[in-house]
């Protein structure tokens, strides 16, 4: 029988125990924190017809669609996001669903794009979404939950920077730009600014929208204000803007009363603020809109963002559904979590490895092992008898921190010999009890194990 | 624009938040049990070469699979388990991973079988290996495994049933039946007898198989050999059979040294019982083999069943790799824990929820809620101003605890008025929070939140 090759597909990827581990406990984080503020998951297909997902996609979606007849001919396509999805299932479901509606999703999406580095065609997308009211306790929840999400990544030097929309609107309106399509056209040329600076973003609003070039200073102008110091001073700043139009009036307003929920909470003021260059998602946010940007790491660009929409099931239905949700950018994080040093490097979720010199110790090593779980120290037992030097090696590749030998001295006097495999020196089992918090630094020994 | 009808391709399906929460609570239990015996997570793509795939699934799988061609026309088709993918990871990066290599793998596959009741064309499975390793000791912890993920979702009467694929070849063996395709066209007859009886398994066998009834007779008589109490006085009970062959000496020892690791430990002696008539995965396994049945539901069939195999990678390499796994039946266990009533049948993640009387209050509720999510509470905060009976409502259809009511006298003292739902009684301050264990019994009140 000739061999087949083991291989993954171009743009696709495998993960290896150290990067599944990092991003396994990442997810699991940020889902307990999802759920503390009673976000619920859901779960959709991975398969769905084909006329669900494109009907709402872009051009550039369709064409890397995963499209395909199934065996029953039907027009099927793998998911290319979870927002379809989720306009999809808040539609077919509204009346078991109870608005207001706050879910979160994890899974995997499918876009058949140009493999580049960094890109994959498959890839996690954490989004959460509350659906279904207008009010700004939303839209300040939403931000809490980033906040709390990042915080317990461990992660402390961070902005959250927000906009809205009808402000954005507002500032086109007053340099004398209308439309939806200039609007949008502006605000995509805006969005090149970090990238290209701002002479040559002059230059293309000049060229593309027939802008004066004082037209296409105070655009920049404008856009470019960002809060520096407390929300009071910063509204007296830009107090003049809701001279200018209803737009600018109503962003303001809005953004004023979501900082008189955030302001009362422990979370760190520092954290959220203010910036008019913040364009996202040009079609489909209408309100206020943010994306997160770490302090140590700014290149990175934006590891979570979202904001407000005021029609998610457009294509399913008539009646309008409006809502708030972000979306967690799971790779980036996990990249910036390593640049940071916040990353576990171990390829084992195990603290100890038990070795045993006679396999007629197993029964013994799994005895000890067993008592430590219940103890929730998590331990493994090597299933082989070989050398110590290959069994350490073992325990050194995977990263655990104690190696605990059994050979025909401790199995008699049920004892451990231990090896604290960071400092490479034996250790007694008090340390070892203290090293794992399994007893206090003044107690005394107890046989606990 | 014509509306699309919202819908889900046939055989596949939504998960409501009831349904989901539940599944990602079991999930997040069976993964830390996973990881406290360190087991690690990898991930491989939905989506592969359709050669990876087929090679080694059956002609039935062949027809089941979606396949079809890629925007590079490349023969790509949708996995349709874990176990081949695991294959081809551990032969692509055999020099990456350490062995003895132990891993957990949950995530979705997918077979275009018809469509029937319970079965789905797209389910989760649940697998975990101990590859690289011939020892008794990965055996035995992998039915540890199996014992500690059901004791932590709760359930407490059930039995791992244990054989041997040598026992079983053995006593055919002894009963005349030879070659490998006999042998598994009786296994495959003996399967039936839950389902058919025993006189239509017998006529089968003399049937299909040419057997006399004598053959046949002693065939269902070793078979259905089950241990009843303890392993001492089965092993003699069955020590004639050590007599027979090879196959029957050499199964039999196994299973010795298997009870001679598990005996030792904690984990309670009547979960785990030799049972002849176990078969399980023909080609597949082996050495030992188990299935799990929840004794007060065994009408469900196995919730966890795997064994020993001696070949994982055969289609990949040439090098043997021999390993030992289970998996569990995650929609089986779901359907079984409600009917044993061991699921939360709640809709939210939040034990309590806070309603506002006014917008002006949103502030003190969100800084209420973070006080208590920091104290580990899950909470949510209404956001919208209504009637405080849609509020009770939408607590009660998720199945929040608790409902807190902030109006202008509570928020002007700073105060909460409390309503515990179940009872549907106010509740002062002290006892909501001995029911959320957030102070002791005969804690004095203290204003902690």
């Amino acid at each position: 029988m000739a061999l087949i090759t083991p291989r993954t597909l171009s743009g696709f990827k495998d993960r290896l125990p150290k990067e599944a581990l990092a991003k396994a406990h990442l997810l699991s984080k940020v889902s307990s924190v999802f759920m503390n503020f009673g976000f619920v998951p859901i779960e959709t297909p991975h398969l769905e017809y084909a006329e669900v997902l494109v009907k709402q996609g872009s051009e550039e979606i369709q064409k890397e669609l995963y499209r395909f007849k199934d065996h029953g001919d039907r027009d099927v396509a793998l998911r290319f996001d979870l927002t379809v999805p989720l306009a999809r299932f808040v539609s077919q479901y509204k009346n078991e669903v109870d608005l207001p509606f706050k879910r979160f999703a994890i899974g995997n999406v499918f876009r058949g794009e140009r493999a580049q580095r960094g890109r994959y065609r498959e890839f996690t997308q954490c989004d959460f979404d509350f659906i279904g009211s207008d009010s700004i306790s939303c839209d300040a929840e939403i931000l809490q939950v980033i906040y709390a999400s990042l915080v317990g990544l461990g992660i402390d030097e961070f902005t959250i920077w927000l906009n809205h929309r009808k402000i954005l609107n507002g500032i086109c309106e007053y340099c004398g730009i209308v439309g939806e399509r200039n609007v949008n056209a502006t605000l995509r040329i805006i969005d090149k600014l970090d990238k290209i600076g701002k002479e040559a973003v002059s230059a293309e609003l000049q060229k593309e929208l027939s802008l004066s070039s004082t037209q296409a200073d105070n655009l920049l102008e404008y856009t470019s204000i960002k809060q520096q110091g407390d929300s009071e001073s910063f509204f007296k700043q830009i107090s003049f803007m809701e001279e200018w139009n209803e737009n600018t009036r109503e962003g303001i307003k809005d953004l004023k009363a979501l900082y008189a929920v955030l302001e009362p909470l422990q979370m760190d003021r520092d954290t959220y603020r203010v910036n008019f260059s913040i364009a996202r998602g040009l079609g489909y946010y209408t309100g206020i809109v943010y994306e997160t940007t770490l302090n140590a790491l700014k290149s990175i660009g934006s590891v979570c963002s979202g904001g407000r929409y005021d029609n998610l099931t457009r294509t399913f239905s008539k009646d309008k559904m409006s809502g708030v949700g972000a979306s967690i950018g799971i790779d980036r994080l996990l990249a910036a979590l390593e640049e940071l040093n916040l990353l576990d490097k171990k390829a084992t979720s195990a603290r100890a490895l038990i070795v045993c010199m006679d396999s007629t110790y197993f029964g013994y090593a799994h005895f000890l092992a067993e008592s430590f779980r219940r103890s929730k120290v998590p331990i493994e037992v090597y299933p082989e008898i070989s050398k110590l030097k290959k069994q350490f090696g073992y325990a050194n590749a995977k990263g655990h921190e104690f190696v605990i030998v059994i050979g025909e001295s401790e199995f008699n006097s049920k004892t451990l010999t231990l090896k604290n495999m960071t400092s490479g020196m034996q250790m007694d089992k008090l340390s070892f009890l203290k090293a794992l918090t399994l007893i206090q630094e003044d107690e005394p020994e107890e046989l606990k194990i």
